[in-house]
């Protein structure tokens, strides 16, 4: 940040760009956004603000200012969000957006991966996003809904009934690496259930693949316009969970999910012509918009599940050649998934 | 508005819900929220805030009770929208949205319509509205942009190349009824070439019918997911304004267009089963979203399109009964416009 004095010079990148405070609309969920005082901005820590200048992916930080980000990130989740200057309208009901504390856990995951003492200071934290992200499964253990009451009950109408099976699967393998971490076998086994199975299930669309964008929870139709639109980041986030979730658990259902989406995703976004992908598809998988970057489509999610997906590939095809022998089984997991997305 | 005494108990309608003070983006135009302050709302007029019940459309107002609704809102347009509790985020461009003066201008026209002396004290505003309006015509008067600098200059960027035909031909015949109240024959003919004729040869789908929704000026790709659906409310607008063009000019090519939208409407968007309009269909026509009602799909455009198409074909078949004989040439125009909206 300007003026500052780093300490460090390790450099940070940033997690997801699209889920950073902003203006309107969450790009992922079509949620509004979460209700934040008219009041001027309060920013407690150290003073942070949404500031103008290049697209925050595109900087590094050193540690130290990453720390401090998080802090005041921490402080608008846990505190007291006014700071970020939205708009409170009376009559909005409080709700929690599920891209809160998955974002924030996915932050604990990052800051914490390559130095055990911030991994530490962010355990408690890491636990209480897992809590939160936990209480959007609901209907008895029926649905993930996106956006939940600040008890973690359902509200009311088609806020309560949004679903959005790209972020349930996304939030699946960040719980995913967390309970790995943590080496809890039965939140593992109870994440792969409802955060990635459940969400594919409902969200993959049985006429033309892929997975919807939106959905409501009782089937009706959901009222954003572009429910039925097919995107490139739950495809890719998709990838990342299952192959993660065959990683860890050996069940070759997963790794037939994994190669399923794997299948959609390079038929239908990848340009055979040009490079990279398009971002967005109509419902029946035809190019709906041939930008390849825009608003919100940058240079993310795609090279983190190129990444990763490669690097569990790798991890997988050495236990292969580890084993005793083809054809005895699955080696044990390893959590090769903790050594990704760096 | 709760505790004041109405002096007068003639019903006001209000006009278009969807432009309304609101969160996140203008729902027809696509564009940002204009920029406000994050200080705490200022409602100087007379304290009107946003306030939760029931929508607004749904409410009768006195007129008095408009007025002061009026005065607020010009307030925040002309003044300061602050009020309106919008953040502030730096580095967006200080920008107009064409949504704001020609809303402000159908409230002048639907208030001053029965009250002369109203019509008299917002005749300055009305001007105001119409000359902010007309800065949106750019490129030499090939391009009517949604979104121009507070003078009345191009954009840089999709925010300044952004164009929305259907909101353009609403324009249109908000322009098209004060150029007619006013007497002012050029301005008539501009606004037909400007705003009717203009926007439909852009914006006409050739390949399946139906106005698109967004469109980059420079033909590039929009970066609204829902660019290339047709919804509902352009076309009802785009039968107002043909049909109020060729009953202003007496232009067959008018008639021919209005009849052409009409067509394609009445096949594409009405449920021959349950009654009522689909909003919202695909760029080939699909149904995309099966329901009538929706966050921004309310009983307004449909029933203001048929009830003024309504009257406007009726105001030519008298005409036609009046006129000499068939193949005499089409009768003056007598505004019969004016008479519409009620």
């Amino acid at each position: 940040m300007e003026g500052s004095s780093p300490s460090s010079l390790q450099p940070v990148v940033l997690s997801d760009p699209t889920s950073l405070p902003g203006n309107g609309p969450h790009p992922q969920t079509g949620s509004p956004p979460r209700q934040g005082g008219a009041d001027p901005p309060r920013t407690r820590p150290h003073g942070l603000r949404p500031r103008p200048g290049p697209p925050l992916s595109s900087l590094l930080l050193t540690q130290k200012e990453a720390v401090e980000m998080m802090d005041q990130i921490v402080y608008w989740v846990r505190e007291d969000p006014s700071g970020l200057g939205r708009p409170r309208l009376p009559g909005a009901p409080a709700s929690e957006s599920m891209a809160v504390p998955m974002m924030l856990l996915n932050l604990v995951d990052q800051l914490g991966e390559a130095d055990e003492e911030l991994a530490g200071n962010y355990a408690e934290l890491g636990d209480w996003c897992a809590r939160r992200i936990l209480q959007h499964v609901q209907r008895d253990g029926q649905a993930v809904l996106e956006n939940v009451s600040e008890d973690g009950e359902e509200l009311s109408g088609c806020l309560g009934r949004h679903q959005n099976p790209g972020h349930a699967l996304e939030a699946g393998w960040f719980l995913l690496r967390h309970a790995i971490r943590k080496g809890d076998p039965k939140l593992r086994a109870h994440v792969i259930s409802k955060f990635l199975l459940l969400p594919f299930r409902s969200g993959w669309d049985p006429d033309h693949g892929g997975l919807f964008y939106f959905q409501d929870a009782d089937g009706l139709c959901p009222t954003q316009l572009e429910w039925a639109m097919k995107l490139w980041w739950p495809h890719s986030e998709a990838m990342i969970a299952f192959l993660m979730g065959y990683s860890d658990s050996g069940d070759p259902a997963l790794l037939h999910l994994f190669y399923q989406v794997a299948e959609y995703t390079f038929r239908q976004f990848r340009d055979p012509e040009y490079g990279e992908w398009f971002g967005y598809l109509n419902q029946e998988g035809k190019v709906a918009l041939t930008i390849k970057g825009g608003p919100f489509k940058g240079c993310f999610h795609v090279p983190r599940c190129l990444a990763m997906c490669e690097e569990m590939l790798g991890a997988l095809l050495s236990r292969l050649a580890l084993a005793p022998s083809p054809g005895s089984g699955f080696p044990p997991a390893v959590s090769p998934a903790q050594q990704g997305a760096k």
